[in-house]
């Protein structure tokens, strides 16, 4: 027999019963029944019960074992009498009386039980990760982590996509977020830089004419710590092509990403065919280029009915060719339905206009359309109720009931129904639109959270302004080729001008972003010139992709998808450290191993580096 | 029809034959046949033939078109004109006659040709690395490696192993070779550690109950530049078991390596159930504990035949019981035979010896046995030729006819074969031994280049005698069980106590290395107690997987084989930078990218660093 097991904790069933079976594990609970002992023995594949009673000449050590003590059982696999099967359970037929138990690795006392569902403090599941992970849940999520991973890579096979490695020791280059440095040990004084993506990388290996490039890639950005965001590093599924337009990356992607989400949505629904959304379209409608489609809110732009209307604050602010009013309707859902909230009343929008305040805003303006009473039904019989009389609120006063009806017809409401407003220049107020969008919403339970909603949003901007630098500078990625390219950077208004560049954004987070790089050297320079870079800079920086642009470069695009942010929506977690196996801290500390520490003065000398510790 | 390409440049057949096809890719060759234009169109995929003559429309612009410009271009697929076919071309049978050509991606003069096999030196071509990863040998060298991954990930995954993801930025563990450090920002004078390997993280994933892991990982040692290693980082695959004892692991690792062998060896023949070499025998028949088995020579000792012997430096030698007399036995192979060189003789031994000396040794003992002439053969007619007097060289006059001859038959030479000697302190002389034995074999062309012989070297010493600090220390790795566990540790010699360690020899290389780990604890401590590390020393240096061995840990064992080395020898190459995409050079310099390169003063400033140069 093997020398710790004939069988794993998950193995044995009923065609097992008479026969002579070895199992290793840990135990995971252990029960006294009136001087019979029940261990559930677990390990990786499942749990088996185990008895001991006194007759038993494993009962001595048996009576010593603890939580999680590591032991080899020997025994006869048996029925559990009639009426203490365990269905939930695949070996739930059986159990295992032990003739002989042998401690492999026993356990001091535990800091944090695995047994259970008790929460823990973060810190000290962090320092006793290796129980952590022994724990159910999290167990399961990183071995979901590991399928959905699988699951991308054969994807993208199927797609024609071959995997490489790019270098982690790289060169610095600034893609916006800060790099991690290695002090150099053979070259004093020299550094290299992990890879904030391998944005470079990938692109060179088009240039050396492979076709079809995808990597699980490790990608390393000193940020500073964010609830949304693994300090250090992250994995993306990074890919790019060859010789395509915007069309074929989506066409590529769009089925694996799809595919993904459908084999581990849990039956939940996915997007199929996801709908494209201009940038500047997602943000009029959603206030945010990474919507949550799950959200059937579309906001409105109403300006035309305040103007010159009785609502002066408005009215005022309309005067200003920049600003805008926006409404975002609120349509309830009947109490009748499945978590319907009922019709919209005022204490439904003073809420909602306290938490706007809450949020630093000065109110949310809202009109509301109240509920016919029988009353007023009687009143109308004979004629169609007029909504012009149920129209409430503030607002609805100051602008007069046409207008109030005009919007009300504009939004698609009727009695019970609310609507939002928001007022100003909307890039100044489109962030805390977008939150309001969410929050009505998700308050009139319109959100359905059982579902994957997926879709493109498409021609980001190439340049946005720099309040900072008081500049043009790129929006996002510098290498994105500009729609009607050289020409454009050479005639349009830089703000104007799109790129070829797409996100991914499902269920109000973007999951992935790329684009259609410029492969000309001469609209690479440009472009960058616009931004205030001259040549020079381009070839300091990227020197090894603009050397490569001029030797024959194809035109090629791509993509980069947040791997930990997918499998964090599919094992539906919101904290990013659930469904990694070693991460850090929020101080970007890995508490386990003790990263970072004290480096020694020889280290530091051989590396040719002192600290520079700042004053107490 | 698409933006670029209908087909690839390798999908068109005769059965295209009058369609209408569009292709893009890279002018490969361009030949101009008595003003008709032949171009060779490359693309990942294959080639096809362009022709453009004055007719064409196409044929002004192809007239500017140079080697690796991309284009795409238009055109009608034909027949090639009998006679012209190429059969060695998958798209051989036809041709495509250009109609309209657009220019793509333009290319300078280049800096080193992509079509050809002419060599370049490492500097050109690490600088344009992307013209070199065009090139036909290295472009297929990168796709072997990818697909020898997937088929190691394949098999493993065959075997029930599973993959997860390590973290990179972890902490500084001494594992032997210096580690890469990472400044931390977020915690002044502190630093990261980027993996020499992902010991630690696997060992605490079987603590935390995964059954079977494994990684595709990189690693990365801060080591001087050596011929057989890439600087800074490299790949190896990586993999932990629980509730195993040794043969368990070999019983799962075979098959993969074999597996992943046979399927790339182009047909060479790969070993079936390895050999099992104890480490002692290693050294004793090969010189090394990573033998060529190819090479079918085995030292003997023979100190016996010497003892006391006429050969009196040998004779003296051997009374110090510490020193001993090995022979490499040399049979020659007949010069019938394919490769054969024929019977040996004193030029032979000569060259031997010189070569010796070249290795800084005093020379090379012999003895070669001569191949009778017609004339011995005649006279020994009616009787056997006695061996004896066919004995050569200074060694076989001293030690006379009966030592020798106790030799030839121990070594089972005979006519024709020649035996070498090395005689001493085998601990001093084993390495040049085993270069000798190598040397004897590849010079008598007794070394089968066409095939792959692997086998298992195991039973590993725990600890070796450091002459440098004159105490016990750790010959491996420190995390290995010595056989027989505590008991042996505190009973036996250290120097005699063996451990479950265990390599994997390929045709010279150690490709794989690995152990069953100690997971006890109090063994753990008393391993290092007698390597000289106190239990304080252990809990700082590996505090989270010493803390883990406290909390239930089961039995276990792993391994890490070497990617970058497995893909080299399959490759047939001895250059690691040939099935690396973007190696560095031996300086450990990214010349491509720039890596190491400055960091700018406000980048030190936020990692608390300062360089210390070293004064010029």
């Amino acid at each position: 027999m093997h020398r710790y097991r004939s069988h794993t904790c998950g193995a044995l069933r009923a065609s097992d019963v008479g026969t002579t079976a070895r199992l290793s594990g840990w135990c995971h609970r252990i029960r006294d029944h009136g001087g019979v002992l029940f261990v559930d023995l677990r390990d990786h594949y499942g749990l088996t019960q185990v008895v001991v009673d006194p007759d038993s000449p494993a009962f001595k050590l048996a009576e010593s074992v603890r939580a999680e003590w590591v032991i080899r059982v020997d025994g006869r696999v048996r029925l559990r009498p009639a009426g203490t099967e365990n269905p939930e359970l695949p070996t739930g037929q059986v159990e295992m009386y032990a003739t002989e138990i042998e401690v492999l690795g026993p356990a001091a006392e535990l800091p944090m039980p695995v047994f259970g569902d008790v929460e823990y403090p973060e810190e000290t599941r962090l320092r006793y990760r290796f129980l952590d992970l022994r724990r159910e849940k999290l167990h399961k999520n990183i071995m979901t982590r590991g399928a959905i991973i699988d699951s991308m890579r054969a994807k993208m096979k199927g797609q024609g996509f071959f995997e490489f490695q790019t270098p982690i020791l790289t060169a610095s280059s600034p893609e916006g977020a800060r790099d991690f440095l290695v002090p150099s040990r053979l070259h004093p004084g020299k550094f290299y830089a992990l890879p904030q993506a391998p944005q470079q990388y990938k692109q060179l290996i088009m240039m050396s004419g492979f076709d079809r490039y995808f990597q699980i890639a490790p990608c390393f950005r000193d940020e500073d710590p964010r609830a949304d965001r693994l300090p250090g590093e992250f994995y993306q599924l990074d890919l790019e092509m060859s010789f395509v337009e915007q069309e074929d990356i989506f066409a590529a992607v769009e089925p694996v990403i799809t595919g993904v989400f459908e084999q581990f949505a849990d039956g939940k629904p996915v997007t199929k065919n996801w709908p494209r959304i201009p940038y500047a379209t997602a943000m009029q409608k959603y206030g945010t280029d990474k919507p949550d489609l799950r959200n059937p809110i579309e906001m409105q732009d109403v300006s035309e009915h305040f103007r010159g209307s009785g609502f002066k604050v408005f009215a005022r602010m309309l005067e200003d060719p920049k600003n805008r009013v926006w409404a975002i309707p609120g349509k309830h859902k009947s109490a009748n339905e499945v978590g319907g909230t009922g019709p919209i009343a005022r204490a439904f929008c003073d809420r909602m206009n306290s938490w706007a305040q809450g949020e630093g805003q000065p109110g949310l303006g809202y009109i509301y359309w109240a509920v016919p009473e029988t009353i007023d039904i009687v009143r109308a019989r004979g004629g169609d109720m007029d909504r012009r009389d149920f129209a409430k609120g503030p607002l609805a006063n100051n602008v007069g009931p046409d207008r109030t009806e005009a919007i009300r017809l504009q939004l698609g409401l009727d009695f019970g129904d609310a609507a939002f407003f928001v007022a100003g220049n909307p890039e100044k107020f489109v962030r805390f639109a977008g939150l309001a969008r969410t929050r009505v919403g998700e308050e009139l339970k319109l959100v359905d959270h059982d579902r994957f909603e997926l879709a493109w949003i498409v021609d980001f901007p190439f340049y946005e302004w720099s309040e900072d630098d008081k500049k043009v500078d790129f929006s996002h990625n510098p290498f994105s080729m500009p729609q009607g390219g050289l020409e454009a950077l050479n005639t349009q208004d830089p703000l104007t001008i799109k790129a070829f560049q797409y996100d991914i954004a499902c269920n109000g987070f973007e999951i992935a972003s790329g684009g259609i790089r410029n492969h000309r050297p001469e609209a690479m320079v440009k472009a960058f010139e616009i931004a205030g870079y001259d040549e020079a800079t381009v070839q300091e920086r990227f020197g090894g992709l603009y050397r490569a642009f001029q030797y024959g470069a194809p035109p090629h695009g791509g993509m980069a998808a947040g791997v930990d942010r997918i499998v964090m929506l599919l094992c539906g977690t919101t904290n990013l450290r659930e469904i990694s196996i070693f991460p850090m801290n929020q101080q970007a500390q890995d508490i386990l191993m003790g990263a970072p520490n004290e480096a020694s003065p020889k280290q530091l000398r051989e590396l040719h580096i002192r600290t520079n510790l700042p004053e107490k």
